[in-house]
């Protein structure tokens, strides 16, 4: 039996060995609101040698946008509703005007980069959030993940095509969604982890996750589920963090390597582990 | 000499042969703007059982957007200039709105479909129009077509993926341009023909090109060079017509098989050059 286990793990450990890393890197609105930052991030991020995915949130454009455009945007329980009118902008900004311009300045930056949204190539299928989910709210064109077909991807991401992702989603009968920016870095990161050795980074405005929130110095350097537990008892963590640090575990759980959370900033460490939090299975 | 000859117009006809169809379709702002007629157009257009790529005009959304958000349109000579301002409202109507419903829509009516701009993958090169060829106007962000690269391209159409192109070109440097879709679409036609057999579809909202330009029933259903001269001499051709002639005569030069003008409405007829005018080598 020892001698079977063994030669499982050593074909284990080479199909391991043979998996090609992919980094799913998700930024969001403090990164993209400022576009000298963006463009010191894109270089950056060019400079990672690697199979790259970037999946980008909306930041403030499209609340802006309707704002000058007279649009109110509805809020129940302070979230905001996707009524035709917002779908409409956010499919503008976020398809439009962010996703093409990520594109064409990781062009400038020698990488060859092309823009998707779920409704191309099929490449994330949703459907608008039930009842049911929302404790009856009616968040509107909002959509949760039903699956990723990565047919069409594979064979760009072989060709070192970076594949930046837009927000949105659609349900196959022609409706465009919504849809959480971080929701969609960890399905595609999930789907993807049976072929590559997925790397995980959430970037935001933080260091990492921090014993201190207002001291960016206190970094957790790494967390396992059982760390999480005793931060979470003794309520050392921020309640912002306590759903992305569970989304975190659930994508470990479905085959990512690495989940890492730190600053957009740091990116250039955070894909070698030496900067953010790392979170871990055990 | 006749015998080579005979053997040199078989293999042609076998290299011919080989060659899978391709339809390259352009539709301008009369389908774009009316949501009906878009949708319908987009059923048959997804009942054509070839190769597809589709390019999409603008149509009258940016120009509404711009004067929602009172952005004034700055004309030159009658055209208008693409500023900084618009450029962004054309990115935002014409690569996000506008490209991704209609990508929606194909994936609803069983068509795999991809949106695309010139920024994606890299796929169309241009620079900023000289002004030595706009006479010293400078009509801003305006793109002027240098390559077409269809390495990305050439592996989705093998998975029979329809290509829906927005008409926003990249310079390299990390600016996006407007671009005309008209010359977008032939300059697709032109590179795809040395592999495909290529049919350029212009759609518009004559029923093809009119001896009177009152009479839908007046269609010519071919012209070559010859009678071509012909009309312009006896000025039976309708002005804004011979450009568009002049660019189909061009596609056929360098490598295009047919180029076909007519209704979007009867797209089903135009594949099969049914209806519409159909423009000939000779």
């Amino acid at each position: 039996m020892k001698d079977l286990q063994q030669i499982h793990d050593s074909k284990a450990g080479i199909q391991n060995a043979a998996r090609e890393a992919l980094f799913v890197i998700k930024i969001g609105g403090n990164i993209i609101d400022d576009n000298n930052k963006l463009e010191i991030f894109l270089q950056k991020f060019s400079a990672i040698k690697a199979k790259k995915i970037l999946i980008h949130g909306g930041g403030k454009l499209a609340t802006q946008l309707a704002k000058d455009l007279g649009i109110e945007q509805e809020l129940v329980d302070g979230r905001r509703i996707t009524d035709a009118a917002t779908l409409k902008i956010v499919t503008m900004v976020y398809a439009g005007f962010i996703n093409k311009n990520i594109v064409a300045q990781l062009q400038a930056n020698g990488n060859n980069a092309i823009g998707f949204t779920g409704a191309d190539a099929n490449f994330i299928r949703a459907h608008k959030r039930l009842s049911s989910v929302s404790k009856g709210i009616d968040y509107g064109f909002v959509g949760d993940v039903d699956e990723v077909n990565t047919v069409a991807i594979e064979p760009l991401l072989e060709q070192n095509i970076v594949i930046v992702v837009a927000p949105i989603t659609h349900d196959g009968k022609g409706q465009l969604l919504n849809t959480n920016a971080d929701t969609i870095a960890q399905s595609i990161a999930t789907t993807l982890g049976s072929k590559y050795e997925v790397s995980l980074l959430y970037c935001f405005e933080k260091a990492g996750v921090l014993l201190d929130a207002n001291d960016d110095n206190s970094v957790i350097a790494t967390i396992n589920p059982a760390y999480f537990t005793q931060l979470k008892e003794a309520q050392l963590i921020f309640a912002g963090m306590i759903p992305k640090l569970e989304n975190a575990f659930a994508a470990l759980e479905k085959g990512v390597e690495k989940v890492i959370i730190g600053k957009a900033e740091s990116i250039l460490d955070l894909v070698q582990a030496k900067a953010g939090t790392t979170i871990q299975k055990s």
